[in-house]
Protein backbone atom coordinates (compact mmCIF):
# COMPACT_ATOMS: atom_id res chain seq x y z
CA UNK A 1 0.00 0.00 0.00
CA UNK A 2 1.51 3.61 -0.84
CA UNK A 3 2.34 5.79 1.80
CA UNK A 4 -0.91 7.97 2.86
CA UNK A 5 0.36 11.37 1.75
CA UNK A 6 0.22 14.52 3.99
CA UNK A 7 -1.87 17.44 3.97
CA UNK A 8 -1.61 19.90 6.48
CA UNK A 9 -4.27 22.80 7.83
CA UNK A 10 -7.25 22.76 9.19
CA UNK A 11 -10.37 21.27 7.54
CA UNK A 12 -12.39 24.80 8.00
CA UNK A 13 -10.36 26.19 5.61
CA UNK A 14 -11.17 26.70 2.09
CA UNK A 15 -8.04 25.81 0.19
CA UNK A 16 -7.92 22.94 2.90
CA UNK A 17 -11.02 21.34 2.24
CA UNK A 18 -10.80 22.01 -1.59
CA UNK A 19 -7.70 19.76 -1.41
CA UNK A 20 -9.65 17.06 0.94
CA UNK A 21 -12.18 16.94 -1.66
CA UNK A 22 -10.22 16.27 -4.41
CA UNK A 23 -8.21 13.29 -2.55
CA UNK A 24 -11.96 11.92 -1.54
CA UNK A 25 -12.67 12.10 -5.16
CA UNK A 26 -10.00 10.20 -6.56
CA UNK A 27 -10.15 7.85 -3.56
CA UNK A 28 -6.47 8.82 -2.68
CA UNK A 29 -5.42 7.86 1.18
CA UNK A 30 -4.21 11.02 3.00
CA UNK A 31 -3.12 11.86 6.70
CA UNK A 32 -4.77 15.36 8.01
CA UNK A 33 -2.16 16.70 10.33
CA UNK A 34 -3.38 19.50 12.10
CA UNK A 35 -2.22 22.90 12.46
CA UNK A 36 -3.15 25.31 15.04
CA UNK A 37 -3.36 28.73 13.25
CA UNK A 38 -4.35 30.28 16.70
CA UNK A 39 -0.73 29.64 17.79
CA UNK A 40 0.92 30.31 14.96
CA UNK A 41 1.87 27.38 13.89
CA UNK A 42 1.67 28.15 10.22
CA UNK A 43 4.15 30.56 10.85
CA UNK A 44 7.37 29.18 12.14
CA UNK A 45 10.07 27.85 10.46
CA UNK A 46 9.32 24.39 9.84
CA UNK A 47 6.34 25.17 8.62
CA UNK A 48 7.45 28.00 6.17
CA UNK A 49 9.57 25.02 4.42
CA UNK A 50 7.35 23.41 3.08
CA UNK A 51 4.67 26.18 2.94
CA UNK A 52 6.80 29.33 2.02
CA UNK A 53 3.14 32.26 2.39
CA UNK A 54 2.77 30.71 5.93
CA UNK A 55 -0.65 29.74 4.49
CA UNK A 56 -2.45 26.57 4.37
CA UNK A 57 -2.86 23.95 3.03
CA UNK A 58 0.39 22.54 2.61
CA UNK A 59 1.49 19.21 0.88
CA UNK A 60 3.88 16.64 0.72
CA UNK A 61 3.63 12.68 -1.06
CA UNK A 62 7.25 10.97 -1.27
CA UNK A 63 8.59 12.95 -3.57
CA UNK A 64 7.34 16.50 -3.40
CA UNK A 65 6.14 19.20 -1.21
CA UNK A 66 3.30 21.37 -2.58
CA UNK A 67 1.30 24.68 -1.95
CA UNK A 68 -1.41 26.38 -3.33
CA UNK A 69 -4.82 24.32 -3.23
CA UNK A 70 -5.77 24.25 -6.78
CA UNK A 71 -2.02 22.68 -7.79
CA UNK A 72 -2.21 20.28 -5.05
CA UNK A 73 -5.75 19.29 -6.92
CA UNK A 74 -4.11 19.35 -10.25
CA UNK A 75 -1.11 17.33 -9.05
CA UNK A 76 -3.04 14.45 -7.60
CA UNK A 77 -5.53 13.52 -10.63
CA UNK A 78 -2.19 13.59 -12.40
CA UNK A 79 -0.74 11.46 -10.76
CA UNK A 80 -3.60 8.99 -9.70
CA UNK A 81 -5.18 9.26 -13.38
CA UNK A 82 -6.06 5.87 -12.79
CA UNK A 83 -7.58 6.12 -9.65
CA UNK A 84 -11.37 6.99 -8.53
CA UNK A 85 -12.91 9.98 -10.73
CA UNK A 86 -11.12 9.14 -13.37
CA UNK A 87 -12.45 12.05 -15.65
CA UNK A 88 -12.11 15.11 -12.65
CA UNK A 89 -9.60 17.08 -14.51
CA UNK A 90 -10.53 15.65 -17.84
CA UNK A 91 -8.22 12.18 -17.99
CA UNK A 92 -6.74 11.77 -21.30
CA UNK A 93 -8.55 14.06 -23.36
CA UNK A 94 -6.22 17.50 -24.04
CA UNK A 95 -9.31 19.15 -24.46
CA UNK A 96 -11.59 18.20 -21.99
CA UNK A 97 -8.71 19.42 -19.54
CA UNK A 98 -7.97 22.28 -20.87
CA UNK A 99 -11.60 23.47 -20.56
CA UNK A 100 -11.49 22.49 -17.31
CA UNK A 101 -8.16 24.43 -16.49
CA UNK A 102 -9.70 27.30 -17.52
CA UNK A 103 -13.04 27.45 -15.57
CA UNK A 104 -10.67 26.62 -11.89
CA UNK A 105 -8.94 29.65 -13.58
CA UNK A 106 -11.92 31.94 -13.67
CA UNK A 107 -12.93 30.05 -9.64
CA UNK A 108 -9.16 31.50 -8.96
CA UNK A 109 -9.81 35.05 -10.64
CA UNK A 110 -13.01 35.94 -10.90
CA UNK A 111 -15.47 33.79 -8.44
CA UNK A 112 -12.75 33.59 -5.58
CA UNK A 113 -11.94 37.28 -4.61
CA UNK A 114 -15.15 38.50 -4.24
CA UNK A 115 -17.08 35.15 -2.54
CA UNK A 116 -13.49 35.03 0.10
CA UNK A 117 -14.57 38.46 0.95
CA UNK A 118 -17.53 37.98 1.49
CA UNK A 119 -17.24 34.64 3.74
CA UNK A 120 -14.77 36.50 5.69
CA UNK A 121 -17.15 39.68 6.36
CA UNK A 122 -20.24 37.83 6.76
CA UNK A 123 -19.08 34.54 8.64
CA UNK A 124 -16.13 34.73 10.61
CA UNK A 125 -16.03 38.66 11.49
CA UNK A 126 -18.87 38.07 13.66
CA UNK A 127 -17.67 35.15 15.05
CA UNK A 128 -14.24 36.93 15.69
CA UNK A 129 -16.05 39.65 17.15
CA UNK A 130 -14.82 41.63 14.33
CA UNK A 131 -16.65 44.87 12.74
CA UNK A 132 -18.06 44.14 9.40
CA UNK A 133 -17.87 46.51 6.67
CA UNK A 134 -20.67 47.25 4.92
CA UNK A 135 -18.97 49.10 1.62
CA UNK A 136 -16.78 45.99 1.07
CA UNK A 137 -20.17 43.91 1.40
CA UNK A 138 -21.88 45.44 -1.08
CA UNK A 139 -18.93 45.81 -3.39
CA UNK A 140 -18.26 42.47 -3.64
CA UNK A 141 -21.92 41.54 -3.61
CA UNK A 142 -22.01 42.86 -6.75
CA UNK A 143 -18.91 41.88 -8.31
CA UNK A 144 -19.93 38.40 -7.10
CA UNK A 145 -23.68 38.81 -8.48
CA UNK A 146 -21.77 39.62 -11.81
CA UNK A 147 -19.84 36.90 -12.13
CA UNK A 148 -23.04 34.23 -10.92
CA UNK A 149 -24.44 36.14 -14.01
CA UNK A 150 -22.29 34.45 -16.38
CA UNK A 151 -22.32 31.48 -14.76
CA UNK A 152 -26.08 30.91 -14.99
CA UNK A 153 -25.76 31.37 -18.97
CA UNK A 154 -22.70 28.67 -18.93
CA UNK A 155 -24.93 26.47 -16.96
CA UNK A 156 -27.50 26.83 -19.28
CA UNK A 157 -25.30 25.18 -21.86
CA UNK A 158 -24.03 22.56 -19.85
CA UNK A 159 -24.56 20.55 -16.54
CA UNK A 160 -21.21 21.49 -15.14
CA UNK A 161 -19.53 24.46 -15.71
CA UNK A 162 -16.17 22.45 -17.93
CA UNK A 163 -18.93 20.29 -19.60
CA UNK A 164 -21.35 17.66 -19.10
CA UNK A 165 -19.49 15.82 -16.27
CA UNK A 166 -17.96 17.01 -12.80
CA UNK A 167 -15.03 18.24 -12.21
CA UNK A 168 -12.12 19.90 -10.59
CA UNK A 169 -13.56 23.32 -11.79
CA UNK A 170 -16.49 22.58 -10.01
CA UNK A 171 -14.92 21.09 -6.78
CA UNK A 172 -13.40 24.26 -6.38
CA UNK A 173 -16.04 26.10 -6.03
CA UNK A 174 -17.41 24.01 -2.88
CA UNK A 175 -15.66 25.66 0.02
CA UNK A 176 -16.38 29.29 -0.15
CA UNK A 177 -20.17 28.38 -1.68
CA UNK A 178 -20.01 26.43 1.14
CA UNK A 179 -19.90 28.65 3.79
CA UNK A 180 -21.96 31.75 2.15
CA UNK A 181 -25.02 29.71 1.94
CA UNK A 182 -24.67 28.13 5.67
CA UNK A 183 -22.49 30.37 7.86
CA UNK A 184 -23.19 33.44 5.96
CA UNK A 185 -27.04 32.58 5.52
CA UNK A 186 -26.83 33.85 1.98
CA UNK A 187 -28.67 30.56 0.21
CA UNK A 188 -30.50 32.81 -2.25
CA UNK A 189 -27.40 34.16 -3.88
CA UNK A 190 -27.25 30.62 -5.52
CA UNK A 191 -30.51 29.40 -5.41
CA UNK A 192 -32.06 32.93 -6.49
CA UNK A 193 -30.74 31.94 -10.13
CA UNK A 194 -32.40 28.39 -11.89
CA UNK A 195 -29.15 26.68 -13.06
CA UNK A 196 -26.70 27.89 -10.67
CA UNK A 197 -29.36 26.93 -7.80
CA UNK A 198 -29.72 23.20 -9.89
CA UNK A 199 -25.73 23.33 -10.69
CA UNK A 200 -25.05 23.96 -6.65
CA UNK A 201 -27.73 21.10 -5.55
CA UNK A 202 -25.81 18.99 -7.69
CA UNK A 203 -22.40 19.37 -6.47
CA UNK A 204 -22.91 20.10 -2.73
CA UNK A 205 -24.44 16.50 -2.30
CA UNK A 206 -21.49 14.84 -3.85
CA UNK A 207 -20.48 12.03 -1.31
CA UNK A 208 -16.99 13.65 -1.12
CA UNK A 209 -18.33 16.86 0.34
CA UNK A 210 -20.56 15.79 2.79
CA UNK A 211 -17.29 13.82 3.75
CA UNK A 212 -15.43 17.28 4.41
CA UNK A 213 -18.27 18.48 5.69
CA UNK A 214 -18.45 16.01 8.11
CA UNK A 215 -14.51 16.13 8.77
CA UNK A 216 -15.27 19.92 9.44
CA UNK A 217 -17.85 19.30 11.82
CA UNK A 218 -15.96 17.12 13.57
CA UNK A 219 -12.92 19.02 14.09
CA UNK A 220 -14.96 21.87 15.39
CA UNK A 221 -16.44 19.73 18.32
CA UNK B 1 2.07 24.48 -41.73
CA UNK B 2 -0.64 24.80 -39.30
CA UNK B 3 -3.10 27.59 -39.37
CA UNK B 4 -1.83 30.71 -37.09
CA UNK B 5 -3.43 30.55 -33.52
CA UNK B 6 -5.68 33.72 -32.75
CA UNK B 7 -5.15 35.75 -29.91
CA UNK B 8 -8.00 38.42 -29.55
CA UNK B 9 -7.32 41.91 -27.27
CA UNK B 10 -4.89 44.38 -27.34
CA UNK B 11 -0.71 43.84 -26.80
CA UNK B 12 -0.68 46.70 -23.31
CA UNK B 13 -2.90 44.21 -21.72
CA UNK B 14 -1.45 42.35 -19.11
CA UNK B 15 -3.16 38.96 -19.63
CA UNK B 16 -2.52 39.20 -23.10
CA UNK B 17 0.74 39.83 -23.12
CA UNK B 18 0.97 37.28 -20.67
CA UNK B 19 0.08 34.64 -23.83
CA UNK B 20 1.57 36.82 -26.69
CA UNK B 21 5.09 35.71 -24.08
CA UNK B 22 4.35 32.12 -23.69
CA UNK B 23 3.44 32.12 -27.76
CA UNK B 24 7.10 33.69 -28.61
CA UNK B 25 8.55 31.08 -25.78
CA UNK B 26 7.20 28.02 -27.81
CA UNK B 27 7.64 29.30 -31.20
CA UNK B 28 3.81 29.01 -31.84
CA UNK B 29 2.74 31.01 -34.98
CA UNK B 30 0.12 33.38 -34.13
CA UNK B 31 -2.97 36.25 -35.76
CA UNK B 32 -3.59 39.39 -32.91
CA UNK B 33 -6.81 40.53 -33.64
CA UNK B 34 -7.38 43.50 -31.70
CA UNK B 35 -9.98 44.22 -29.42
CA UNK B 36 -10.88 48.37 -29.09
CA UNK B 37 -12.11 48.18 -25.65
CA UNK B 38 -12.46 51.86 -25.39
CA UNK B 39 -15.45 51.74 -27.68
CA UNK B 40 -16.37 47.79 -25.88
CA UNK B 41 -15.48 45.61 -28.54
CA UNK B 42 -15.28 42.96 -25.81
CA UNK B 43 -18.83 43.56 -24.65
CA UNK B 44 -20.49 42.68 -27.61
CA UNK B 45 -22.64 39.23 -27.83
CA UNK B 46 -20.36 37.97 -30.71
CA UNK B 47 -16.90 38.33 -28.42
CA UNK B 48 -19.11 37.38 -25.00
CA UNK B 49 -19.59 33.61 -27.39
CA UNK B 50 -15.64 33.49 -26.67
CA UNK B 51 -14.88 35.17 -23.76
CA UNK B 52 -18.22 34.68 -21.55
CA UNK B 53 -17.05 37.59 -18.86
CA UNK B 54 -16.18 40.51 -21.51
CA UNK B 55 -12.30 40.20 -20.77
CA UNK B 56 -9.11 39.73 -22.90
CA UNK B 57 -7.86 37.70 -23.95
CA UNK B 58 -10.13 35.00 -25.54
CA UNK B 59 -7.73 32.57 -28.02
CA UNK B 60 -8.51 30.22 -30.44
CA UNK B 61 -7.35 27.26 -32.20
CA UNK B 62 -8.96 24.90 -34.63
CA UNK B 63 -10.32 22.98 -31.89
CA UNK B 64 -11.04 24.79 -28.93
CA UNK B 65 -11.89 28.64 -27.36
CA UNK B 66 -10.22 29.32 -24.24
CA UNK B 67 -9.81 32.19 -21.88
CA UNK B 68 -8.13 33.04 -18.82
CA UNK B 69 -4.50 34.10 -19.59
CA UNK B 70 -2.87 31.04 -17.46
CA UNK B 71 -5.31 28.57 -18.73
CA UNK B 72 -4.22 29.45 -22.22
CA UNK B 73 -0.62 29.01 -21.74
CA UNK B 74 -0.87 25.99 -19.97
CA UNK B 75 -2.86 24.44 -23.16
CA UNK B 76 -0.23 26.06 -25.54
CA UNK B 77 2.65 24.30 -23.81
CA UNK B 78 0.87 20.92 -23.41
CA UNK B 79 -0.51 21.18 -27.23
CA UNK B 80 3.11 21.96 -28.29
CA UNK B 81 5.22 20.08 -26.01
CA UNK B 82 8.08 19.55 -28.76
CA UNK B 83 8.14 23.40 -30.08
CA UNK B 84 10.51 26.30 -29.23
CA UNK B 85 11.39 26.17 -25.17
CA UNK B 86 10.18 22.38 -24.38
CA UNK B 87 10.87 22.69 -20.55
CA UNK B 88 8.61 25.89 -20.19
CA UNK B 89 5.98 23.90 -18.03
CA UNK B 90 8.25 21.23 -17.08
CA UNK B 91 8.48 19.10 -20.39
CA UNK B 92 7.68 15.26 -19.43
CA UNK B 93 8.44 15.62 -15.73
CA UNK B 94 5.70 15.22 -13.78
CA UNK B 95 7.45 17.01 -10.35
CA UNK B 96 8.93 20.19 -12.24
CA UNK B 97 5.37 20.67 -13.80
CA UNK B 98 3.92 20.72 -10.38
CA UNK B 99 6.58 22.97 -9.32
CA UNK B 100 5.99 25.33 -12.29
CA UNK B 101 2.16 25.10 -11.48
CA UNK B 102 2.21 25.71 -7.52
CA UNK B 103 4.14 29.50 -8.80
CA UNK B 104 2.02 30.04 -11.44
CA UNK B 105 -0.79 29.49 -8.67
CA UNK B 106 1.38 31.75 -6.66
CA UNK B 107 1.79 34.44 -9.24
CA UNK B 108 -2.23 34.56 -9.82
CA UNK B 109 -3.04 34.60 -6.05
CA UNK B 110 -0.13 36.23 -4.30
CA UNK B 111 1.54 38.58 -6.81
CA UNK B 112 -1.08 39.52 -9.21
CA UNK B 113 -3.55 41.02 -6.67
CA UNK B 114 -1.84 43.75 -5.14
CA UNK B 115 0.76 44.13 -8.53
CA UNK B 116 -2.13 44.62 -10.39
CA UNK B 117 -3.83 47.00 -8.24
CA UNK B 118 -0.66 48.73 -8.33
CA UNK B 119 -0.51 48.84 -11.83
CA UNK B 120 -3.67 50.83 -11.91
CA UNK B 121 -3.28 53.14 -9.67
CA UNK B 122 0.22 54.27 -10.68
CA UNK B 123 0.51 53.82 -13.91
CA UNK B 124 -2.81 54.12 -15.46
CA UNK B 125 -4.94 56.32 -13.33
CA UNK B 126 -2.96 59.22 -13.98
CA UNK B 127 -3.11 58.70 -17.50
CA UNK B 128 -6.78 58.02 -17.43
CA UNK B 129 -7.05 61.37 -15.41
CA UNK B 130 -8.55 59.28 -12.53
CA UNK B 131 -7.74 60.41 -8.86
CA UNK B 132 -4.81 58.12 -7.40
CA UNK B 133 -6.68 56.44 -3.79
CA UNK B 134 -3.61 56.91 -1.60
CA UNK B 135 -4.21 54.13 0.69
CA UNK B 136 -5.16 51.22 -1.78
CA UNK B 137 -1.56 52.44 -2.90
CA UNK B 138 0.03 51.99 0.25
CA UNK B 139 -1.79 49.00 1.78
CA UNK B 140 -0.83 47.02 -1.68
CA UNK B 141 2.42 47.76 -1.29
CA UNK B 142 2.71 46.30 1.61
CA UNK B 143 1.09 43.59 0.48
CA UNK B 144 3.68 43.43 -2.60
CA UNK B 145 6.66 44.10 0.09
CA UNK B 146 5.48 40.81 1.65
CA UNK B 147 5.06 38.18 -1.27
CA UNK B 148 8.95 39.29 -2.36
CA UNK B 149 10.09 38.34 0.85
CA UNK B 150 9.21 35.06 0.10
CA UNK B 151 10.29 35.00 -3.65
CA UNK B 152 13.54 36.78 -1.84
CA UNK B 153 14.01 33.82 -0.09
CA UNK B 154 13.26 31.36 -2.73
CA UNK B 155 15.37 33.17 -5.57
CA UNK B 156 17.95 32.77 -2.75
CA UNK B 157 17.76 28.82 -3.66
CA UNK B 158 17.06 28.37 -7.14
CA UNK B 159 17.76 30.38 -10.47
CA UNK B 160 14.21 30.43 -11.23
CA UNK B 161 11.10 30.21 -9.09
CA UNK B 162 10.10 26.80 -9.88
CA UNK B 163 13.88 25.47 -10.44
CA UNK B 164 16.99 26.39 -12.20
CA UNK B 165 15.17 26.84 -15.98
CA UNK B 166 13.04 29.51 -16.86
CA UNK B 167 9.03 28.35 -16.54
CA UNK B 168 5.91 29.59 -17.11
CA UNK B 169 5.92 30.82 -13.87
CA UNK B 170 8.59 33.46 -14.77
CA UNK B 171 7.27 34.40 -17.72
CA UNK B 172 3.69 34.93 -15.86
CA UNK B 173 5.14 37.40 -13.60
CA UNK B 174 6.51 39.67 -16.06
CA UNK B 175 3.83 41.97 -16.98
CA UNK B 176 2.51 43.56 -13.82
CA UNK B 177 6.15 43.61 -13.04
CA UNK B 178 7.12 45.50 -16.19
CA UNK B 179 4.67 48.10 -15.73
CA UNK B 180 5.91 48.89 -12.31
CA UNK B 181 8.84 49.14 -13.22
CA UNK B 182 8.55 51.31 -16.18
CA UNK B 183 5.29 53.27 -16.38
CA UNK B 184 4.65 53.61 -12.18
CA UNK B 185 8.69 54.36 -11.70
CA UNK B 186 8.83 51.82 -9.42
CA UNK B 187 11.86 49.77 -10.14
CA UNK B 188 13.31 49.10 -6.66
CA UNK B 189 10.09 47.40 -5.70
CA UNK B 190 12.65 44.62 -7.52
CA UNK B 191 16.01 46.09 -7.07
CA UNK B 192 16.02 46.65 -3.73
CA UNK B 193 16.23 42.94 -3.01
CA UNK B 194 19.39 41.39 -4.12
CA UNK B 195 17.99 37.92 -5.97
CA UNK B 196 14.79 39.55 -6.60
CA UNK B 197 16.73 42.10 -8.85
CA UNK B 198 18.78 39.30 -10.31
CA UNK B 199 15.89 37.27 -11.43
CA UNK B 200 13.86 40.29 -12.67
CA UNK B 201 16.81 41.76 -15.32
CA UNK B 202 17.12 37.62 -16.26
CA UNK B 203 13.82 37.43 -16.80
CA UNK B 204 12.87 40.64 -18.35
CA UNK B 205 15.53 40.88 -21.12
CA UNK B 206 14.70 37.52 -22.45
CA UNK B 207 13.92 37.88 -26.89
CA UNK B 208 10.31 36.65 -25.94
CA UNK B 209 9.29 39.29 -23.59
CA UNK B 210 11.42 42.21 -25.38
CA UNK B 211 9.74 41.19 -29.18
CA UNK B 212 6.39 41.51 -26.80
CA UNK B 213 7.44 45.05 -25.39
CA UNK B 214 7.74 46.14 -29.06
CA UNK B 215 4.78 45.08 -30.08
CA UNK B 216 3.06 46.79 -26.90
CA UNK B 217 5.28 50.20 -28.37
CA UNK B 218 3.95 49.77 -32.09
CA UNK B 219 0.37 49.46 -30.93
CA UNK B 220 0.39 52.24 -28.89
CA UNK B 221 2.19 54.82 -31.84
Amino acid sequence: MATPVKVYGPPMSTAVSRVLACLLEKDVQFQLIPINMAKGEHKKPEFLKIQPFGQVPAFQDESISLFESRSICRYICEKHADKGNKGLYGGTNPLAKASIDQWIEAEGQSFNPPSSVLVFQLAFAPRMKLNQDPKAIKLNEDKLAKVLEVYERRLGESRFLAGDEFSLADLSHLPNAQYLVTVADRAEIFASKKNVGRWWDEISTRDSWKKVLEMQNTASN
